[in-house]
C-alpha cells in the first residue's frame, strides 16, 4: 500500500502522527510525507517540526491520500496550486481521507460534494458551503472512498478502520495491541455533549 | 510550566506526539524538545522525524520531564551519560512521566526503585528489574511525582491527567474538548485481554 501524508504550514501534530503511527504498521506499505515543497513544517502553538521528503507534484499516482487539519488550513482554502494537487492524486487514490480540518481542505478541492463528511466539531457545519452533508455525532464518516475523521484524535480510529478495510481486521486489531490503543480519557470531555456548553464555549472562543 | 520532552533516535513518534498535543495547550507554558545532541531524531519503522531544538545539558531544571519510549530505548539504557541527564533534570522536577518503553530509562535511570509503574504491555514484567512494583492493566500509574503510561497511545491519557493535577480539571476537559479526545476504537483489541492471545502472540513475535 502507497500512502501518502500531506504535510504544510502551521498544521497540528497529532492529526497527521496519529494515523502515521497506525498505518506505518501496514505491511508491505510504503507511508511517505509529501508537501507542495519538502522540507521542515511548523506545527500549530509549539516547536515541533514535521518533515515534508518530498513535494506532492513528484509523486505519480499514490493508494491512500490523507490530509491532516490544522490552523494552517484557512490560508490553504485558497491555494489553487495545492487544490489542484490533491484533486490529481484523489483522483486515482482508493481512499482519500482526512482528519480534523483537513476535510476543508478537501472541500475546497471540490472532492466532498455530494459525500457525507465530518471535521473538527467546531467547524462541521462549514462543510455544507463544499456541497457536502455535515455530519454530526460520527467520529469517522465513510462515503465511498473518502473517509473523513472528526477533530485531531480522530485520526486514529479513522486509521485503523482503514487498515480493516484495505487488509482486515486480524491486522488492523495487531496495530491497535501493538499501539496499546485502549483509551481510557480521564474525563467525559471529548465530544461537546460530555464537555457541556460552558467548556465547549472557551474552546470555541480560543480557536478564534 | 516548564515541560522537557526528551527525544533520541529510533523513538516511536505518537509515545512523543500523544502528550505533547496535549501539553503545548497548557497556558503559560513552555514545552521544549531536547535530546543529548540537538538534531533530528529518527522514529521506528518510517520516515518522520522529530527535531530536538536544544540538549539536555544545556536545560538547568524543568517542572515536567518526560520520556517516551520506543526500539531507541534499548541501547540507551546502558547510555550512562543519558541517564545521568535524566536523574539531574528529575531530582529538580515536580513531575517525572513515561510513556511506553520510556519507562526503562526511567528505570535503568534508578527514578522507578521502590515505585508502582507500567509500560507497553510486552515489557511490563521488565519493570523489577530496576528494583519498581510492575503494575498490569492500569493505564497511567502515578507513584508521587513519577507518572507512566502504558505503550504509546496511553501517554494521551497520562498527559489529561497531569493538566488536571498541574492546573485544574476545567483546563484538562477543554483541551481534551479542543483535541475531540472522545476515542471510538474500530476494535476492542487495545488490551490484550481484548485481544486474545492469538493477536497478542502475533504483536509479540514482531516485536522481537
Amino acid at each position: 500500500m502507497h500512502v501518502t501524508l500531506v504535510l504544510f504550514p502551521q498544521l497540528t501534530p497529532l492529526d497527521a502522527v496519529g494515523p502515521y503511527e497506525a498505518l506505518i504498521r501496514m505491511p508491505q506499505s510504503v507511508v511517505e510525507l509529501a508537501a507542495m515543497q519538502p522540507g521542515s513544517m511548523t506545527t500549530s502553538r509549539g516547536p515541533l517540526l514535521l518533515n515534508a521528503d518530498r513535494s506532492l507534484a513528484s509523486i505519480a499516482s499514490t493508494d491512500v491520500l490523507l490530509v491532516p487539519g490544522g490552523p494552517g488550513t484557512r490560508a490553504l482554502e485558497r491555494d489553487e496550486a495545492l487544490l489542484a494537487e490533491l484533486r490529481r492524486l484523489a483522483a486515482g487514490a482508493r481512499v482519500v481521507a482526512s482528519v480534523c480540518t483537513g476535510a476543508l481542505l478537501l472541500g475546497a478541492a471540490g472532492l466532498l460534494r455530494g459525500r457525507r463528511a465530518t471535521t473538527h466539531w467546531a467547524f462541521v457545519d462549514r462543510l455544507a458551503e463544499f456541497g457536502a452533508t455535515p455530519v454530526h455525532d460520527q467520529r469517522v464518516v465513510q462515503d465511498g472512498e473518502v473517509w473523513t475523521a472528526a477533530g485531531v484524535s480522530a485520526g486514529i480510529d479513522l486509521a485503523l478502520g482503514l487498515i480493516a478495510a484495505l487488509f482486515d481486521e486480524e491486522l488492523a486489531k495487531c496495530v491497535q495491541l501493538g499501539m496499546e490503543y485502549d483509551p481510557q480519557p480521564p474525563f467525559d470531555a471529548g465530544s461537546v455533549a460530555g464537555a457541556g456548553p460552558l467548556i465547549a464555549g472557551r474552546v470555541r472562543a480560543a480557536l478564534g
